[in-house]
């Protein structure tokens, strides 16, 4: 394995998948989307201020509304803190969103991935929450 | 395993040691709370509204500020979806909390804990916020 030139360890592994994830959200393309997320009942989405949506069809369900939406998002993703157990690994984010080019939220988001079969990893929990102290 | 009859399923166990951290919470404990987690620096805590705080002296101190409040808090937790994956396991609840017995606030939240050395589930990660929606 490390001698594969292709090889990256775990942990940038786990940091490429999310970058997937957050570049789908940026480009508003529902195929990457779909390649992002794991498409099981172990899914769950927490979007800001919502409750918690539980298993693949609810989750994909808004994100195709969220992504109909025009409004162009950018996530500049700061903080990273990734754990890697095995064939899972969660990653703590600090998400700054602008809008339109300006500052428009920061976002505090603890993000979970599975190892799938395949040896990728993809999406399995993610749960956004503003930061309203400190 | 199967025959011994402490064993308990991994999904089991796992919201078994979800109750213990909701117990140290609602009896104030700090000695039950130090024995609920991790102490490592993979350990993540985001109370409602907060930044995430990260590593073990952090996340104790939080809750020993908290914890040092009068306040009686109950927690009626609900529909958990559990997930086991190896030594990792990650549980979505809805926390109904009761302040001096009366309906207090709603709050969604992710949880994920990990198997230690000794078997026993220990949290990891604890990401609490306010349902504004639905």
């Amino acid at each position: 394995m490390a001698d594969n030139p292709d090889y990256l360890p775990p942990v940038l592994q786990v940091l490429e998948a999310q970058r997937a994830f957050y570049d789908a959200f940026e480009s508003r393309s529902m195929d990457a989307m779909d390649a992002a997320w794991e498409h099981s009942d172990d899914v769950l989405c927490t979007h800001p201020g919502w409750p918690t949506l539980v298993g693949w069809p609810k989750v994909r369900a808004s994100w195709a509304a969220l992504l109909a939406n025009n409004e162009h998002l950018q996530f500049i993703v700061t903080d990273e803190h990734v754990t890697v157990r095995g064939d899972m690994a969660y990653v703590r984010v600090q998400e700054n969103i602008l809008a339109a080019g300006a500052m428009s939220g920061s976002l505090t988001a603890l993000n979970i991935l599975g190892r799938q079969a395949d040896g990728s990893w993809r999406m399995l929990a993610h749960h956004g929450s503003p930061v309203m102290r400190g």
